[in-house]
């Protein structure tokens, strides 16, 4: 196992704002958490186009812990074409063995890909699907593609005049077509910035804070207007913080 | 005491990153500390010219507690223009009667005005001063005013083309004509992002972090280059998380 051992902690610490388990989630719309490393000026990369590493290993291993609880992990194309992150599950709990293959708990990867930027084929996360690691991905487009990539779902959502997708839809479709109950959503800038202004879509935050500055030219995290928290709650790494809280709903 | 008990864990805590006791400093500069308090997004107000209050009571009184321990409190006239803060202490140790004055305990205002915005007269400060509670202050000023407040003391700094002072030679020129041994820096975002840039200058970071978002249009904390820290240390609050650290410096 190439990751740290989790911190017990974590485990409770984290519990509250988990998924539930099976069966009892009612709603149409998947549990939505929304899960980033920022630095202390509020950066997730030190500048567009580069990857930056801000959460040290404990933090990391937190991280492959949400994976294993989570059904699928959403990323922007911009960050994924970045990063080639292979975003499988490499964390399972002490008490198991080691699955046969990591793809059994790995979340499937939900690429919002709108304009058809990325393909799937020559990627890390191709690359760990054939080990039998990880899942295929779920690209989310507007228009299905003429030709389609071996072993990727394509979901077609319609775009607004600002080229974006209702998210609530979204989540409502990829709960009913593929049976996503819970969502963790990475990245980038972007997305998350949009949803953080969408309290009624979003049930938790984690987010981990790296002690460094990565410098105003970095890529930031602040949404377009004050968004306030209930329910805090911060774990104290040695390195990072982190902190789990939910978002107040507009009436 | 009309401020929180202090958490008996943070005194520990800042420890390490407090100035040393009298005599013992022999370094030309004061000890230098940066403290503020920021939104998750980086932000220390809702935008330029707004009051924005973001660490909760633990926290708050924690910033009595490090008046406590500083010579001055340093702060651009900006911020004070727009919050007229009293910049007195409010905290002494449990086991010590209430002083006389607060401003037995009080650190010295230090006001950054080089164009002579701000003045002491009509302002929370000189109230607190006119009833014992606070030192009077030294401005910062790059030319003497014509009409000398009473009780203010100026330091007349030369500006540099870009409106700026020297901070090291102002640092030195508060030590050896005012005898301060001890200074920590509150703000505002001018003055932070100025100073996070020269490692050489700063001793040590006190950040405390809200769980808010005060939103993209806030004032921001981010120096324009990337910052690396080192002897981090974090202290886990009921709302807020609070990191002490060091800057590395540059070779």
């Amino acid at each position: 196992m190439p990751i740290q051992p989790l911190k017990q902690e974590l485990v409770s610490f984290l519990d509250p704002y988990m998924p539930e388990s099976d069966g009892e989630q009612k709603q149409e719309k998947p549990y939505v958490i929304l899960t980033y490393a920022q630095s202390l000026d509020a950066r997730i990369a030190k500048s567009k186009g580069i990857r930056t590493v801000i959460s040290h290993g404990e933090t990391n291993t937190m991280t492959h812990y949400l994976r294993y609880k989570f059904d699928a992990i959403m990323l922007g194309c911009g960050t994924v074409l970045v990063d080639d992150p292979g975003l499988n599950c490499k964390w399972w709990p002490d008490d198991e063995d080691k699955p046969e293959h990591l793809a059994e708990i790995s979340p499937r990867p939900v690429i919002l890909d709108p304009n058809g930027k990325w393909k799937f084929e020559g990627t890390k996360m191709k690359a760990v699907f054939d080990a039998g690691d990880g899942k295929a991905p779920i690209v989310v487009v507007k228009k299905r593609p003429e030709v389609e990539e071996p072993n990727v779902d394509y979901l077609v959502m319609e775009t607004n005049f600002t080229g974006k997708v209702d998210w609530n839809d979204l989540f409502v479709q990829l709960k009913s077509q593929f049976g996503l109950k819970s969502i963790m959503v990475e990245g980038g800038g972007i997305v998350i910035n949009d949803l953080l202004q969408r309290p009624h879509l979003i049930d938790a935050l984690v987010i981990t804070i790296g002690a460094t500055f990565l410098g105003s030219e970095g890529v930031e995290v602040s949404p377009l207007i004050e968004i306030n928290l209930k329910d805090v709650s911060w774990w104290r790494g040695t390195q990072d913080s982190v902190l789990c809280s939910r978002l107040v709903r507009h009436s």
